[in-house]
């Protein structure tokens, strides 16, 4: 994997930047929608590249479970099993075994813990969490981490960050020790923690910058702290990377939080919210986002955001949408999904295109005044 | 509307032909797919096109519930509500009065029903149903008719197939007494019924025909008798149906039946047998079907079914949508619905291809020898 900054924006810590992995370029900042079961929910592979989708997170922890490394080492890796030819990004299956799974025990081996789907024992280490990416054959692999939640005592921070370089470094050695199976090159990233407590965040990062990194992840953030806190770290952690190396940012976030994140210098997104939300109806336009299920759109002979460049917009209008919705038809969760991946996509695409003409920041507080000053007329 | 017979097989009662609508020639025999309520479950209309579908059916009943005559009528009828710009055809509503609604009581008038969705009290009249396709805006409209369980005794069957005759007659004249609303022309098709009493299915039919329809529903088959039965009162149609207008096997059927059924005579079907097995995970083969559902796809990589002509086919291996449908992702769901539509468009081009060749018998016989032999090795 290649990354080079290509522009950086003359007002912020804004950059843009070209990913190479052996599955194709990735123009950054970039927003890579969540897969979690090999399947970005109801839309087809191939229509995500025809929304300009450019990378795609799966989740080790959920392909982990099911299908399982056998299939999926059968199967010839995700790329083939889903048939999606792009770049691909795991996750370490870590957060999922905070969130999803009983009984777990951390220690300084790995995470015990019970699948939230059978109750079966596993275990997993910074080592046979490389071994199952490499069997995904994900583009970019994460390390086993522990995430903690907040607010968390400072010495839990303090141990659990700690734990969290020393199972990096072991990652990066097993890494190093075994070989990618199906013939592309896979990258490793750094995931820094600290929490909102700037000294453990400073620390965590600086070991994982020593240990140089393909790139790095700031993880432990999205659990629940302020805004501001986050934007906080950010910033800090933009003094504390290396420039050359690109940052991603897990689980964030909305449209505002990227774009927040983008200005204090990160590269990479992925979240839940846009696919989650359009599965209650709730879809994005540039003015805001709004509720198709309501009946105010039962005549509403629109498209969601009028003008707006993509196949959703071009084709169906609100009204249409909202009926499917209100009869239960699983083809409105796929528009609302294919809509608000496309807006995702939109986002940061635009983010790119003014920072290359620096006028990121304006366009910024423009879009941001519009969007957040609500619904459409 | 026209239509006229391409070519006639000559040994069987098998024939080929072309409807022309002003959305566009279907090309007969032809099998459409159900989209109940504007929508072919979780398939876009662009995507059914890809699939070579000419036609499609939808649910006056249910359109009528839900968006309802207003909402359609604002949309401009349901080729502009769904983008579907192929030809169109609805059913009375007449079949799910009988099947779904509760506290229905049939009078001379017209048939008095309580929504199933909300209880509401409603009519409809062979009038008021042209008028709601009128709305609608479909190609092709069948008139209210009555479709009778079976068994049923011969006085109901009588009974209520003479009513149907003065209510397809009703529904002529209201026909007439009316224009379409959007630009384009709507075909009207008779519905025989009579059951399996040939007498009373002969006599509905005769007067049907001289009522000079657009063509010609078969109706109250499918209903619980042996398929023998049905062939039997199809052989009687055939001699008793002018031979230049189309013929509709109403709600018909499997593979094996709609073979026979074209071998009788039959131009047109439709179904919601593919896309309601395409959400149990049944998927047709040539080799017969197959369950996705099961564990012993999890690591058959082969498609669906091998060299089958269309996109998951080409695409998607059974482990990859058995893990799918394994893991809930409604992607599964959608990948066999297509399939399912697919396998039923290409059985009717098949034979279409057949009967122009003169080849139908054979080709038939070796098809179902090979699908009836069972589950591919």
């Amino acid at each position: 994997m290649k990354f080079r900054v290509s522009h950086k924006d003359n007002r912020t810590a804004a950059r843009t930047g070209i990913l190479e992995t052996d599955h194709g370029t990735v123009p950054t900042p970039v927003f890579m929608p969540v897969g979690t079961r090999a399947s970005v929910k109801s839309v087809e592979a191939s229509e995500l590249k025809a929304e300009q989708v450019h990378i795609i997170l799966a989740n080790t922890y959920h392909l982990y479970l099911k299908p399982g490394n056998d299939i999926m080492q059968a199967a010839g890796g995700i790329h083939n099993f889903m048939q999606w030819d792009q770049p691909l990004l795991t996750d370490s299956g870590g957060y999922q075994v905070y969130s999803l799974s009983e009984l777990r025990s951390i220690s300084e081996e790995g995470v015990r813990f019970k699948s939230h789907l059978d109750g079966s024992k596993l275990f997993f280490t910074p080592e046979n969490v490389v071994d199952t990416q490499r069997i995904i054959g994900s583009d970019i692999m994460m390390p086993l981490d522990e995430c903690p939640p907040w607010p968390a005592e400072k010495s839990y921070v303090e141990t659990s960050g700690a734990m969290t370089v020393r199972w990096a470094e072991r990652a990066r050695s097993h890494l190093e020790k075994t070989a990618p199976l199906y013939g592309h090159s896979q990258a490793l990233f750094g995931i820094t923690q600290g929490g909102t407590y700037a000294d453990v965040r400073e620390w965590t990062t600086r070991e994982l910058v020593d240990l140089d990194f393909d790139g790095y992840s700031i993880g432990g953030m999205a659990v629940g702290e302020p805004a501001e806190e986050m934007y906080r770290m950010l910033e800090l952690s933009h003094t504390l990377l290396p420039e050359h190396k690109p940052r991603y940012l897990m689980g964030v976030g909305t449209p505002e939080n990227i774009l927040n994140a983008i200005e204090r210098g990160v590269d990479m997104f992925d979240c839940v919210i846009p696919t989650r939300e359009a599965r209650n109806g709730r879809v994005y336009t540039r003015n805001g986002y709004i509720n198709l299920r309501s009946a105010k759109f039962a005549r509403d002979f629109r498209p969601i955001d009028e003008g707006f460049p993509n196949h959703v917009c071009r084709t169906y209008s609100r009204a249409y949408i909202r009926h499917l919705l209100n009869v239960g038809e699983i083809l409105g969760l796929k528009l609302c999904t294919m809509h608000n991946i496309s807006f995702y996509m939109w986002l940061t695409r635009t983010a790119r295109e003014h920072i290359e003409q620096d006028t990121f920041s304006e366009w910024k507080l423009e879009f941001l005044e519009t969007f957040n000053a609500g619904q459409p007329a």
